[in-house]
């Protein structure tokens, strides 16, 4: 058994207002490519497809389109299953129809599990779908009032896998859930408040795989088969430095498996550039990835006109600024009243300074200063 | 070929503010079994499945279980396009993995026609799934300047039916839109403004049979086989007199089909009782329909305190109430001022009668007159 272990697409999520389902869409591709190139027999998809419970139409019908491929045209089974993020008795409509085809869509979770069997060119395999479930529905569902916690829920479900006769077949357990230990980025959604959404690894080492979702960093935990394949692109910028990949998993007979990550380049990157502003814009010029997806921080400590148009002359994407040089000179200053008056003047010197081409002199200094005062009595401060 | 013909489900619809959605769920039991009495080879919904683009997840997991049993328990096909209300791009999710279990559900129209041939134990046909398309949609997609009307649009799409060799096999046109003559409901959502929208029935006479949505109620128009199921629920109180139905249709070689209404008896009716509070009242204790969906038109001529709470100890879902006699009353009075005053007295004299058990005292007369006089003056009227 080979498959191609994914997770937290996302589709039709936006960074900063910026539609990224171009990206997306690029992204698929590639991915398609990938199952075609390595021959895989399944693609294991573990939650969060959609990036909320009513996604756009444009994104159903990208992940419409991309499925009839992997399907119709390559032969390849898909399991997939609802995340936090998926509205997943939408996710789940006609499921049980579209499993004749080979794509097998684990909506809400269910009393009983389904497992999967996968019979491939590089042997067969049973996936345990299990979707993202609050412990509060699989305790009215199994009718186990011990069920407190995601740990609990979790282990009630596993148990009905390692009760699964799977004639010795390998046991693919595909979850989405947060292990204890696992690094976060600032894109994923919190299971719950207070650190109650956490599972130890253990529970998932006994079988042969557990394709997990949730975190967007590539990672395992507890053991090395037990692993999130992480997000195929970025989705924070605190994500600038994670290389996306997906997980391209073997099957060994008697041995651990082999694991392989098969980066995903993207069409644009998603990353941090920080320097002052005629650095920054000099160095666009020769910049490659211009057309990235960037947030950029200042160094710069005196006002600018319009910082956001003059970079996105030169780099079109740029989502987000920080005054990181303004804020740091801030900080420096006097505390209160004295501090505010003084980084309002300076601020207006800057402008005028950009404006007229020359330096405020002496009496237009000192009427502004009045003027910032007597506006600062008004207001009361 | 023997299939019932429906439309017009709008599962998640609210009436007055009241869910459906146990109606629905009943009327499909109904359906259900309709199915299986008859022994139909094929089931049609012509468009308006879902009330709106985002169904309720309640209403896309009812549609779901009731698909399943028509497909898998029933062995019945199932061909279904979307209609002016279907959010077409979520209805068609997964649909080419579907037709290989045999739900053909139609999305968003497409330049090519998609044929379904559907054998079954009472012969073979041709269903031509045509769903809800603007004029501009099929402009666009054809490549065609020349479609500017729903008329226009309907006939090249139709044009590639008559095209299409279907081996002397019935040809089964399945479309959603307003033929012209056709008679409304309260309950249709219009198709265009200013008439624009309508589309001879001499266009679909040439086919076998077309199946046909959008209108509420059952009729056919131009020739018996060009026909509309009608809804199988009351969506309005306009439509309390229509007796709502499915249709079972045979096709009989070389000949009309024939065509038989099935009724659909509604858990709850939806209709309009009128009268006056205190007949309704005893009426109520023996009425049989006294749980059905209500619109009451009452004849009192005077104010009365709490009549919806009144009525509703008695008929639990009066989702309406008209007071049809005080309307009446009103109208008949003076014009002006002088009937604004009276009027406001009268009520006044009915509120104080009901709550105090006694007539208002002469003195208590004038001091409200002069009360609400002075009540005008000051609003200036």
């Amino acid at each position: 058994m080979r498959f191609i272990h994914t997770s937290d697409w996302h589709l039709g999520r936006t960074l900063h207002n910026q539609s990224l389902l171009d990206e997306q869409a690029q992204m698929l591709e590639t991915l398609l490519a990938l199952i075609e190139t390595h021959e895989v027999d399944a693609l294991v998809i573990a939650g969060d497809i959609f990036d909320r419970s009513v996604p756009p139409a444009a994104a159903v019908s990208l992940l419409d389109a991309f499925l009839d491929k992997v399907i119709q045209q390559l032969k390849v089974s898909v399991i997939a299953i609802g995340g936090n993020h998926d509205g997943q008795e939408r996710l789940a409509f006609g499921a049980r129809q579209m499993a004749r085809a080979g794509l097998y869509i684990q909506g809400p979770v269910s009393a009983s599990i389904s497992p999967v069997r996968v019979d491939g060119k590089h042997g067969a395999a049973f996936f345990y779908p299990i979707p993202y479930a609050e412990p509060a529905l699989v305790r009215h569902l199994l009718e186990d009032e011990s069920i407190q916690s995601h740990q609990d829920a979790m282990a009630a479900l596993l148990s009905k896998v390692q009760a699964h006769n799977s004639n010795g077949l390998p046991k693919i357990v595909v979850s989405h859930c947060f292990l204890d230990g696992g690094s976060e980025s600032d894109s994923e959604r919190p299971l719950s408040i207070g650190g109650a959404d956490k599972i130890t690894p253990a529970l998932f080492t006994p079988f042969d795989y557990a394709a997990l979702g949730h975190l967007h960093g590539p990672q395992y935990k507890g053991a090395e088969h037990v692993r999130y394949s992480g997000s195929p692109l970025k989705y924070s910028f605190s994500e600038q430095h994670q290389n996306k990949s997906v997980t391209l998993v073997d099957m060994v007979p008697a041995k651990a498996p082999d694991i392989r990550l098969l980066p995903i380049k993207p069409q644009r990157d998603v990353r941090i550039i920080e320097g002052h502003l005629d650095t920054l814009l000099a160095q666009g010029a020769k910049d490659p990835g211009r057309d990235d997806y960037l947030m950029v921080r200042l160094l710069d400590t005196h006002a600018i006109l319009e910082p956001m148009a003059k970079l996105r002359a030169v780099y079109p994407n740029v989502l987000h600024l920080e005054r990181t040089g303004l804020m740091q000179e801030r900080s420096m200053e006097g505390p209160g009243r004295e501090r505010m008056q003084k980084s309002e003047l300076t601020m207006f010197e800057d402008f005028f300074n950009q404006v007229q081409g020359e330096s405020l002199s002496g009496p237009q200094k000192a009427l502004m200063s009045d003027l910032i005062a007597s506006l600062h009595r008004e207001a009361g401060q």
